[in-house]
């Protein structure tokens, strides 16, 4: 399953600074990697470095710090997951279209994304505070963008549920837990699994088109 | 929030081994405090020693690794749950009921044990390969609960799901990633969320009672 940290399309961060996309795109990969095999606190630079070939001293050159790292695969990813959700938003039709296509855009960057997401997920404790302020106003915009739509479908009569926020939760649960047990397999594709979780939501809701 | 690796009127595990039990429960909880903290592979036998107000040689006398305490909170924290969603599941009636109680069950224990339920989830891959079959199969153990509750619903009409194993995943992830945000309060309660997620899950299933 591909995890590509960046995306096939998009220009990686750093782009511009003049370093080589190559050993950026190779250091950031590792780095992914090394955090999501074991932890944040249980990885050093130095094992980045080492899987990602170059010197320790070479990657001082481009970050200061392992946090860096980190904070530089949390903003990419939080930013792509929350440009997901918008362009799934923007391309539905109506409150119960829009949830559907949300859903299954958001589960299914989960399942394709699994190993960036549980670094994304699983790592928000290690970045400085100045940067989890900034990484939570994203994950708050995500949430926002959930909610309203589900007060929005409320408020319209098209979706029935007592409490829009908690709602949004377990909604976001469905994508970020399946980040975690996705390595193992079982045979299903992302599609599948998006699919079949965007009906989950609908029933949750009691959607009617 | 209490979250008691052993629960409030359970017998610790290695009970009878003649280790005095205020020992063994600082030692446990401080061993899911800082796992849950810093990752398995950030926390070093030093840390938790410490943590527990007990010399690292102290430690060594009941624990021969900082993987065996990781087994012992583990297999614990694993059986607790299986316990509990087969408590629910007995004292259910028909497959609508049971099912609303074992989800009741379920997430309201995950809210409980939120940082003991991290550790379960996260540090899989932390325990040893004869250690991680034996949790393994417990947890394929609770997953089987759920989907032959699924597929017994469905056969006899009272739930409608297309796939009881996708459904099932879906379900255990709104508990497990509930011990997940738990920390950041919100709020709510334990037995409120769980009641919530009742409901959710219920309409998922489209449930007639």
């Amino acid at each position: 399953m591909e995890d590509d940290v960046n995306g096939p399309d998009r220009p990686g961060p750093g782009s511009g600074s003049g370093v080589p996309a190559g050993a950026r795109d190779r250091l950031l990969a590792a780095a992914v990697a090394a955090f999501a095999a074991r932890g944040f606190h249980g990885t050093t630079t130095r094992d980045i470095a080492a899987a990602a070939r170059m010197s320790p001293a070479a990657l001082y050159v481009h970050h200061r710090s392992k946090e860096e790292l980190l904070h530089q695969i949390s903003r990419t990813g939080h930013e792509q997951t929350l440009a997901v959700c918008r362009a799934a938003l923007e391309a539905g039709d109506g409150p119960v279209d829009q949830l559907g296509r949300l859903v299954e855009a958001y589960v299914g960057w989960h399942a394709a994304h699994h190993t960036t997401a549980r670094v994304l997920n699983y790592e928000l404790g290690s970045l400085s505070a100045e940067h989890r302020a900034e990484i939570e106003a994203l994950r708050s915009q995500i949430g926002a963008l959930v909610r309203d739509l589900l007060q929005r479908g409320v408020a319209e009569g098209a979706l029935h549920t007592p409490d829009a926020a908690m709602t949004s939760a377990a909604i976001l649960s469905l994508g970020i837990d399946l980040a975690r047990w996705w390595r193992d397999g079982r045979g299903w594709t992302p599609e599948g699994v998006a699919a079949h979780y965007r009906a989950l939501v609908l029933a949750m809701v009691r959607a009617q088109a």
